[in-house]
């Protein structure tokens, strides 16, 4: 099954607010394993809302609308879409007397121009608004369905999966479809790898689809799979997984709404590890982004971000001799910070990076993006060195991420304890 | 000037990601007083693309589109667009040879796939990506432009209104007109009491236009200047600006590409200052946010996020009795946060958070959204209390907000030295 979706509002095409209705509609229809065929965003113009809709409806088997049903002059939606079809307009007396009725309620003066609100195109079946004024409507057409919404974000929220979707399943029963999916995180290696490893990895099973999704500094991976029954899906969709990431294992940190940082946390409680952490030049992105975890004081106990030599001798000790002879941005610093925060915190595990963000501050030895990243245990510790591109911002988000997928690393592999 | 924009990728019309580039573009096309006709987004399938760019073609002097440049087998932008006009294809050597050096710079292993992204159809011209790898073009067809650039956010944010407006103002040279514009950014002040003072400020200046950005925890308000003759544009610009910030002068911390922490940055070195920062409940995000600013390492001395109550007391020397007494989260222990961190970093200014951003830990007498922050400097110290609704993320970003603004009118009003 088709679908297409109209977003209606001058605000739109003058670059005023962001469309995020048709961001939610195409989740809502995708997860119903039906296809968006095109979004479109017009403004508040009779013509160019009916070449739009026209457009749409030559390409789908529903068009979803949103916008334009308001009480105003520049609401033109239901006008437009009457006049696209050659339909006249009727007034729904009960739908008249529930807007009124709203407006006692909440004692608002009533405003003649309001009786718009319950105007529809001949044949349009009104849709229930909960939260707010205006109705929305759907229509069919030679075999398809426009549904058509208001434009206000919480209405929208509401509205399509309460009537839009429903209305949608009723109208054309043989799109209901089983459909599962899974998206697979991976790190530290590139788009490009991703798709020479898939296209060599028989991922040619029925009803499955691929997508990617480059997510600075992570890869997605999303598979899709649909069929006929639920087991068969099911299955087919596990086959796919499994063979996608068959050679890739070892850059798949986690899976769905996983987050990395929350991997991290989830492993370090699990595990009764406590953790502090050293930040140089990530400059306390790593903590920030542990710390979005609810729970994290639980495993976290400190940070210190060492931008200063002082910092690092009088807070890590690190000796003002390896600062000297190796530079405060080195392998042997960044394994003496990963100790020196462990032993300052007290705790089972301290992480470190320091680096050169730039712009400034790189040399032909060292350049901008040379960065070193440490974890220390009881037993052992580990150092890598990386050389970035990449701007500032992103050589602290690439830095975070790599510290962060070290840890989890050298957690998994029992280095911690 | 009619402009249509076109965005491409399946993760819009699977709703994976929020399209922010039609917005963005949308917004730069609005400030050149030109008028968007369509936005239209579809996913990377040839046909649908072709239809796409007919439909805004027919309907625009100008296309701009943006995703589908990439190197891998589902990015089909080019090869569609060349298909469309019956065009073949193109090796650039020069973009090549760019390309390849940006690989060796940065050590990754070449692929072959990436060939792909110095290829372009026959007539259209390389636009130049200052950040990524891969370029974009312009073509000329029936004295229309169409505009390609990758889909990163980043990416269009640098080459929309470098290469792609520059390019169609060349072009079309009887659409430009005189304009300026300026974003006055505030903080600390409602959507709503802004539209309130604004609309009572006498905005009724010839070719004036205002325009409402909420970016959380800022609001932005954009004043557009558009006129015959630069002179009068630009008078008639600065006089709405004073109109503006009139009455809410109070509130407003920078312009334009201004942010809170590049102005706090600034001051800071102007003036000499030297700072140390202790977080507890922003876990990291100040320290985040300042270093993300060039040359911070000439004021930021050292950070500690000192999250559990051991930290607090062997760091920052605050007493166990007042913990106990106070609670890690009160006023008196932020002020002695700032202390002590301005104490242990020898430096002019200390900084410090404390609060509970939940979802758990509350209390009745403290309640999820209390926090404390506190600016100490030699003489004196300033503390201020919040009570924040909002979710764990935000209430941490508004802290961190609150906290820079803060210390920026601490330092403004002479507190720091």
């Amino acid at each position: 099954m088709k679908v297409g979706i109209l977003t209606i509002g001058d605000e739109l095409t003058h670059g005023m607010i962001q469309d995020t209705n048709s961001f939610l509609i195409s989740r809502e229809v995708t997860s119903e394993r039906w296809h968006v065929t095109a979004i479109m965003a017009v403004g508040d113009d009779g013509n160019v809302i009916r070449d739009a809709l026209k457009y749409l409806m030559e390409r789908s088997d529903a068009v979803i609308v949103t916008g334009g049903l308001g009480p105003t002059a520049d609401d033109k939606t239901t006008m437009s879409i009457a006049r696209t079809f050659g339909l006249g307009l009727y007034t729904d007396e009960s739908v008249l007397r529930h807007i009124k009725e709203r407006f006692e309620k909440f004692r608002i003066a009533w405003t003649e121009n309001n009786t718009k609100q319950a105007v529809f195109p001949q044949g349009a079946i009104p849709l229930y608004n909960p939260i707010g004024t205006a109705w929305g409507f759907s229509l069919k057409k030679g075999g398809k369905i426009i549904a058509v919404v208001p434009g206000v974000p919480a209405e929208v929220k509401r509205m399509v999966p309460q009537s839009v979707i429903p209305l949608l399943r009723a109208e054309f029963p043989e799109a209901v479809r089983y459909s599962a999916k899974r998206t697979i995180k991976l790190f530290g290696i590139s788009e490009a790898k991703i798709d020479e490893t898939i296209a060599g990895a028989g991922m040619d099973i029925p009803g499955i689809s691929i997508g990617f999704y480059p997510r600075f500094p992570e890869n997605h991976l999303v598979i899709t799979s649909q069929g006929d029954d639920e087991s068969s899906t099911l299955r087919n969709l596990d086959r796919a997984v499994a063979r996608a990431i068959g050679r890739m294992k070892k850059y798949v940190f986690g899976y769905d709404d996983a987050t990395l940082e929350g991997i991290v946390a989830a492993l370090l409680t699990e595990k009764g590890l406590t953790l502090s952490v050293a930040e140089s030049c990530t400059g306390g992105l790593i903590t920030d982004r542990l710390t979005n975890i609810p729970g994290s004081s639980l495993f976290f106990d400190r940070g210190i971000i060492a931008y200063s030599n002082g910092s690092k001798m009088e807070l890590l000790e690190v000796p003002a001799a390896v600062l000297e002879r190796h530079g405060a941005v080195s392998e042997e610093t960044a394994v003496l910070m990963a100790r020196g925060v462990r032993k300052l915190g007290k705790t089972d595990v301290g992480l470190a990076t320091t680096g050169i963000a730039g712009p400034t501050g790189g040399s032909e030895a060292k350049p901008v993006g040379t960065v070193f990243v440490a974890v220390a245990g009881e037993a052992e510790s580990v150092c890598r060195t990386f050389h970035f591109r990449w701007d500032r911002r992103r050589i602290k988000e690439i830095t975070s991420q790599w510290a962060l997928e070290i840890l989890r690393r050298f957690i998994v592999e029992g280095g911690a304890k």
